[in-house]
C-alpha cells in the first residue's frame, strides 16, 4: 500500500472508525477472539462496544506467534476495511532472553552490546508477533528513590543519548520495513519523568525550560535523530500541565520545532489521568486537551472513543486533527508491511527456534559481565578454584534476578548464582545458605548461614532488592539494603572470614555500613537470564570487571540529588579560599557521593599519563587533539573506560563542574600501554543559553581525562573569540 | 534635604565618589575610626584606599550608640561632601531582646505579635544606631535539611506573605521618616533561595517561571506592597544565572514589572561570587553583570569600586546606571533624615533604658508562648505543681536557645529552662541533669540522669540541636536528633516514667523513634531570650499551647520535599479506584508527613461543626460566606486556629490539593462555642496561568475548614462562568 492508497483508505473511514484507530486496549480485550469468544467483562467496564473493538487500531501486551496470528486473523474478519492491528508491548531489556536492566547496561558503557541486546529482544519479540516496543526509556535520573531509575541508563545526558541511539538502532535496524526481525521503537517518557519530585513515581515535575532542554531532552532527541518511530508521553506535569495534555511540550516543541511526525502515544491511562491531575473536569475535556496537544493513541482509557465524536461534531476538535493521527498510525502499519502481511514475522515454528536460543543467552551473559561494577575489592576477589566458598544470602538461590519489566522472562529459567558457581567449581567447594530473606531473618536461617560460613574460606554474600522494590511504582524513601540483610552481613563479619558481597538491585543504594564492612562488593544489578553465569565468571576471574557507574551512589538518602555534573555554586566547598563554615556543604556528610559517576574497579590497575593536548587554543576550525597513555600496571589483562570531560569556566549561564564529552574502551595486557586519542571540537562546547540558542562561548575551559569523573587529570585551554562570533553570525 | 538638593549633591560627586557609595564594608573597616586609627589589615586585603572608605556609603554590622556616633562623626569629618553612612545590620528576630526564630513565629500564626516583635527589634536597633535591617526573610521553604528554614515563616505562600507584611510594618512603622524608633526593612533573598537543591545552602535552584511566580514570589511581593524599602539578592541561581547578575529577575521583573525603585543590595560577597558560579571570568565581568542587573550596593566584595570606574570610562557601563543607584542610596538617607541628623535615634542613654527592657522581654516571652507547638500529649502535660520533676537533657541548663541570627543577643542573659522551672515550683521539686551533650553521652552523665529520673514522678527531657546546627550554612543530611540524645530518650523510657520532651531546634526534624517513645512533645524551637520562662508556663499549664506548624514534619529525610499544598498527580494514592501498586506512593512510608502543616495540640479539645456556606455558587459579585462553629469540649480555656483552605478541582494548570486562604484565632472557655465567619471571594481563587496571567477559572471548587491542613471538613461550590469571563474581559 502506498501513501496515496492510505489517504484513500482514510477517506473511506467513518469518524467512529477513525477514532477507534486511536484507541489502544490490552490483550484481554482480544484474547479468545479467534474462537469468537466475547470479552464482556472488561468491555463493559470501559463502555466498549463490539464495533469499537473491531475498529480499534492497536493492542497492548499481546505476544506469542499463535495467539497474535489468531487475534489478527479474527480482527481482519471483522474489521470493515481490513485494517490490521498494531501489536505493541513493553520489551524493555529483552523479550524472553532477559538482559541486564537498562541502568546496568548503562554501566557497561558498551554501545555495541547495548545495540545487540535490543536487536536480540527485537528478534524474539518480532517472531512472537510484536510490532512495536515501548523502549528505550531515555529519562535522565538523579534520584535513586525513584524505582524507575533501573529503566534508565543513568544521570548523564551525553551517555543517555548514545544509549538511546544504540537501543533504537538495535530495535529498528537500518531497514524496519524490510527487516522483519526488527520492531519499531518508542522513546519514552516525554518529558523529564525522571525528575519526579521526592523520588515518588508519577509525582510532579517542575524545572525551567532551559534546564529541561540542556539536560533532560537531549536523549529523547537523540533517539528521534536515530529514526525512532514513536514517542510516549510521561505521567508527570511539565510547568504545571501533565505531559499528555501539554500543548507547549508536545504540539509546539516535539511536533513543530523538532518536526516529529510519528505516532505519539499516551502512557497507560495518562489521557484520563488529566482528570485527577486537575486540568480536565471530565473525559471530554481530557480528550480535548490530549488530542489538541498531539496525542495520537490513548492507551487503556477510553476518553477518545467516547468523547471525540461529539467534540468533532460540536466543532471543538477539527476532524483534521483526527485524520492526522489516524494517518500516522496507518503509516506505521504501512511501513511495517502489515497491509501486505498482517502477521509480519509472527511464526510459531521460528519462535521456538529463536526465542531464548543459545546465541541470545550468550549475548545476555556477555552484557551482564560488562554491566557489573566492582565497587570495592580489598583483595578477596577474584576467588580461586580451590577455595571453600560459603554462598549465603537471599539471592544465593534466587531466580529473581531478571529485574522489573521482564514480562515474558522466566525466573525459573534464570541461571542462579548457586547453579553457576557449583558448575564452575563443583558442589564440594560450595555450601549454600539463604541466611535471610529479603526483609526477614529467622534464627534457623542464621544458624545455617553461620555453619556454612564457619566451614568456608570465604563468604560470597548475595544481597539485594527484590524486583518489586524497584521499577514502576517502586519508590523507596529508604534506599538501604533491608535491615535483615544488613544484620546478616554484620553477623557474618563477626566470624572474621573474608566477605565478597554481590548486589542484586535496581537503583544506587545507600551502602552505609555495607561498604565499610564488606571486603569486596560486586554490583551485579539485575543481571538478567544469565546473571548467575556472568557473576560467577567475574567472581572467579574468568572475566575481569569493566563496568563503570552511570549513576552516582549517594552517601545517604539525605544527599539526594547528588550527581557529577552539578554546578559549582558561588561558595564551593573545595575552593582554596573557602570559609570554614559559610560554604555550600552539609554539616554531617561530604558533598561528594560515596561512589562517583564513571567509577568502577578492575582486577588489574591502570595508570594515566598527563593528557597531551595539541594546543592551548581551540577555534571552530581547529579542534583540539587530546591524547593520554594508559598503562596496565597490574598482573592480569583488563579493560578500562577512558573518560573525557570538560568544564566551561565562565558561561552566559552557569555550567557544570564536569561534562562527559567522550570516552574510549581500552583493553590491555599486563604491562601493556596504549595511547588513547580524542578530538574535542567547538561543537562539543555548545550549550543552551538563556535565549535558548545553542552556541558556545569564547573563553577559558578545562578538559579532564581519567578513569571516572573524580580521579582526573586536567588541562586548560581557551576557545577563541573569532570562531565563536562567526558561529553566532551564521546562526543569527 | 529635598529631591532637588539630592540631585545637586549627586552632580557634585566624582565618578569614584559615586561608586564608593555603592560599596558596603563591615564594621571592622571603621572601628577605631573615631580615634584616627587605621584598619590597615582588611583594607589592604581588599585593595581599599583611604579615599574609598571615606567616600563609602554604608556599613554592615555596626551597632552600639556610642560606637555608631563616633564612626559617623569621624566619617563626616573626612567625607568631602558630608554624606552620612547608612548603618545596616542583620536584626532578624530581635536585637538584644531575642524573640523566637522566624519559623517559630510562623507557627504562632499571630501577625500582631510578629509585628510587635519587629517593632521591638527596630526600637532597640534604632537607639543603638542601626538604620536598616536585613529582614524579613520571605523565602518559601520545603526542605528541612536547609539550615535556613529557621529564618523563614514556613511552607505556605499566603502565610509567608502575611508575616512578611507584618514584619515590615513592625520594622518600618507607618512613618519611617518621622518615627525614629523604626528602621528600614530589607526583604530577602530575592529569589527562591529556599529551594536550594538537596537542602544544601547556597546550592543551585531551578524551577519554572510560573511556579516561581505562584509559590516563591508572593511573599517578597507582599513585603514590597507593604512599603519595604530594600531588597537583597539571593545566593542561588535562577534559570542558570545567579540572582545577583540576573537581568531577567532583577532588572526586568523586580525593577520594571514590579516597579521597585528602592535599594537592591547583594548578599554578602554575592557580586564577586559570580566568578565561582561561572558567569563571570573576573571582577570586571562580575561588576558589569551585577550593575546591569540592577544591584545598587555590593556587600563585602569590591568589584564595583575596583572595576566600575574603568567600565564607565570604556563605555561598557552607562554612568546613568551608577547615578540611579547612588540616588536610591541618597534617597534612603534622606528619608531616614540622616542629612539633618546623621545619628538618627542613636543615643547611649536611651539605649541603656530601652535595650533588653522588661517590656521587650515580656513581648518576647509572650511570643515564645504562642510559637511553641504541642506535637503530642498522652496526658503527661500539663505538669502539676506538686509533681517531682527530673529535668534532663542538654537543653535543661543551656542558654543556647536564642537560635541563629541572634547577633547581639546574649546566651548568658537567656532565661534557661532550669531557672524558670525552679522559680515556678521551687528547687525541691526539680532535679536537673544533663544526661548527654548535644552529640555525646558519657556514662557519668547517664548515671546522673538515671538517678534523677528514678527519684522523679515525671521526666522533662530537653533535647534539640545547637544553634550552629541550623541557620546559614547549617545544612544537615540527617535531620534526626543526634544519636546520643535519642539514646538518652530510649534509656530513660526503659525506666518507665512518663516523659515530656521539649525540643529546641531550628528545623522540622525527623522524629522517628522519638515521636513513638515520648509521652508528650512540646516543640519550643529556638524560643529566644525568654525561652525558659515561656516553656515553663506552658509545661505547667499557666498558658495553653496554641502554636500550629507552618512547616510539615516529614516521616523521614527520604520523604523530602513534603508539604501540604502539593499537587494531586494523575495517580493519587487516596483515590477510591486506586490500584494497589501503580499509584504515586512509596513502598516503605506513607506520602503524608508525620505532622502536617497547620497541626498543633492544646490542653483542651475543640470540635468543628460542618461548615455552612451561603451558596453553592460563587460569582465575582457574590462571594461566599463560610461559617463554622467551634466548641471547646475540654476542661480548660484554649485557643484554636481555624483554617480555611480551597481546592480548584480543575484548572488551566494543576492546582494544589489544598491552599490556605484564611484563618482565624478563636479563644474559648471550657464548653464555650463560637461561630467563625470567613468571606471567600473570586479574587482568592486566582492563580498564575501558563501565560502568566493571574485570573480564576470557572468550575468546581472545594473549600475545607479545620484545625489543620489534614483534619478538615469540606464543601463543594462552583465559580460561575459569567463572572470570570467578565474578569478576563476587564483584564484583557
Amino acid at each position: 500500500m502506498d501513501d496515496r492508497q492510505l489517504v484513500i483508505l482514510l477517506n473511506q473511514m467513518t469518524l467512529e472508525e477513525k477514532i477507534a484507530q486511536l484507541q489502544q486496549l490490552a490483550a484481554n480485550f482480544y484474547e479468545g477472539a479467534e474462537s469468537g469468544g466475547q470479552i464482556t467483562g472488561p468491555m463493559e467496564a470501559m463502555g466498549m462496544t463490539d464495533q469499537m473493538i473491531e475498529s480499534s487500531g492497536s493492542v497492548l501486551g499481546l505476544a506469542g506467534a499463535e495467539q497474535v496470528i489468531a487475534v489478527q486473523k479474527a480482527h481482519l474478519r471483522k474489521n470493515r476495511l481490513g485494517i490490521p492491528l498494531l501489536m505493541m508491548a513493553d520489551i524493555v531489556h529483552g523479550f524472553k532472553t532477559i538482559f541486564p536492566v537498562p541502568l546496568a547496561i548503562g554501566c557497561s558503557w558498551d554501545l555495541e552490546e547495548a545495540e545487540r541486546s535490543a536487536a536480540v529482544a527485537a528478534k524474539e519479540a518480532a517472531v512472537s508477533g510484536v510490532h512495536v516496543t515501548y523502549a528505550p526509556m531515555a529519562d535522565l535520573v538523579r534520584d535513586p528513590r525513584w524505582g524507575r531509575v533501573m529503566e534508565s541508563t543513568g544521570e548523564d545526558p551525553h551517555l543517555n543519548s548514545l544509549f538511546a541511539r544504540a537501543f533504537v538502532r538495535g530495535f529498528q535496524g537500518s531497514d524496519l520495513a524490510g527487516d522483519k526481525d526488527r520492531v519499531a521503537a518508542c522513546i519514552k517518557h516525554f518529558a523529564a519523568y525522571g525528575l519526579s519530585e521526592a523520588g515518588r513515581d508519577y509525582n510532579t515535575v517542575d524545572l525551567s525550560e532551559r534546564h529541561m532542554r540542556e539536560y533532560y531532552l537531549p536523549a529523547y532527541r537523540a533517539a528521534l535523530d536515530e529514526g525512532c518511530e514513536m514517542v510516549m508521553t510521561s505521567f508527570n506535569t511539565i510547568d504545571g500541565i501533565p505531559a499528555s495534555g501539554n500543548v507547549k511540550l508536545l504540539r509546539e516543541l516535539l511536533r513543530e520545532e523538532w518536526g516529529f511526525d510519528g505516532i505519539l502515544i499516551s502512557d497507560w491511562g495518562a489521557v484520563k489521568e488529566l482528570i485527577p491531575h486537575g486540568v480536565a473536569e471530565d473525559e471530554a475535556e481530557a480528550a480535548l486537551k490530549a488530542i489538541r496537544a498531539g496525542v495520537d493513541i490513548e492507551m487503556m482509557t477510553a476518553c477518545y472513543v467516547h468523547q471525540l465524536p461529539a467534540l468533532v461534531r460540536d466543532g471543538l476538535v477539527d476532524e483534521k486533527l483526527i485524520d492526522e493521527s489516524v494517518l500516522r498510525i496507518l503509516k506505521l502499519k504501512q511501513k511495517l508491511g502489515l497491509f501486505e502481511n498482517p502477521y509480519r514475522a509472527a511464526d510459531p515454528e521460528a519462535e521456538r527456534e529463536v526465542v531464548f536460543c543459545e546465541e541470545h543467552r550468550t549475548a545476555a551473559r556477555e552484557l551482564a559481565v560488562k554491566s557489573s561494577v566492582l565497587l570495592k575489592n580489598d583483595g578477596v576477589l577474584p576467588l580461586s578454584r580451590d577455595q571453600k566458598v560459603a554462598l549465603i544470602g537471599p539471592f544465593a538461590r534466587s531466580g529473581d534476578i531478571l529485574g522489573p519489566w521482564s514480562w515474558t522472562g522466566s525466573m525459573e529459567d534464570a541461571v542462579k548464582l548457586e547453579t553457576a558457581m557449583t558448575a564452575r567449581v563443583g558442589a564440594d567447594h560450595i555450601t549454600v545458605a539463604e541466611g535471610s530473606g529479603i526483609e526477614t531473618m529467622t534464627e534457623e536461617q542464621w544458624q545455617e548461614a553461620e555453619a556454612a560460613a564457619l566451614a568456608a574460606d570465604v563468604i560470597v554474600l548475595a544481597l539485594g532488592e527484590s524486583s518489586e522494590m524497584s521499577g514502576e511504582a517502586g519508590s523507596r524513601a529508604d534506599i538501604r539494603l533491608p535491615e535483615a540483610q544488613r544484620e546478616l552481613l554484620l553477623r557474618l563479619k563477626a566470624l572474621d572470614k573474608p566477605i565478597a558481597v554481590v548486589l542484586f538491585n535496581g537503583r544506587p543504594l545507600d551502602l552505609g555500613g555495607v561498604y565499610e564492612t564488606a571486603d569486596a562488593i560486586l554490583e551485579a544489578w539485575f543481571p538478567g537470564s544469565e546473571g548467575g553465569a556472568a557473576i560467577t565468571s567475574l567472581l572467579y576471574g574468568d572475566e575481569n570487571p569493566s563496568g563503570r557507574l552511570s549513576m552516582s551512589f549517594p552517601v545517604s538518602v539525605g544527599q539526594i540529588p547528588v550527581y557529577y555534573n552539578h554546578f559549582n555554586t558561588g561558595r564551593p566547598v573545595d575552593s582554596p579560599d573557602a570559609d570554614g563554615r559559610y560554604v555550600s556543604q552539609y554539616l554531617d556528610i561530604p558533598n561528594e557521593p560515596l561512589l562517583p559517576f564513571g567509577y568502577g574497579l578492575s582486577y588489574t590497575t591502570f595508570t594515566y599519563s598527563e593528557p597531551v593536548v595539541s594546543s592551548g587554543i581551540m577555534s571552530k576550525d581547529q579542534p583540539l587533539q587530546v591524547s593520554v597513555t594508559v598503562t596496565n600496571t597490574g598482573t592480569v589483562a583488563g579493560q578500562d573506560i577512558v573518560q573525557l570531560y570538560i568544564r566551561d569556566i565562565s558561561g552566559e549561564v552557569v555550567r557544570p563542574v564536569k561534562e562527559l564529552k567522550d570516552f574510549a574502551k581500552v583493553s590491555l595486557l599486563p604491562g601493556e600501554s596504549s595511547e588513547i586519542h580524542f578530538t574535542l571540537t567547538e561543537e562539543q562546547l555548545r550549550y543552551h543559553h538563556s535565549d535558548l540558542s545553542f552556541v558556545s562561548d569564547p573563553g577559558q575551559f578545562q578538559l579532564f581525562v581519567g578513569p571516572n569523573s573524580r580521579d582526573v587529570k586536567s588541562h586548560s585551554f581557551r576557545l577563541e573569540k573569532a570562531a565563536v562570533e562567526n558561529i553566532r553570525h551564521v546562526l543569527s
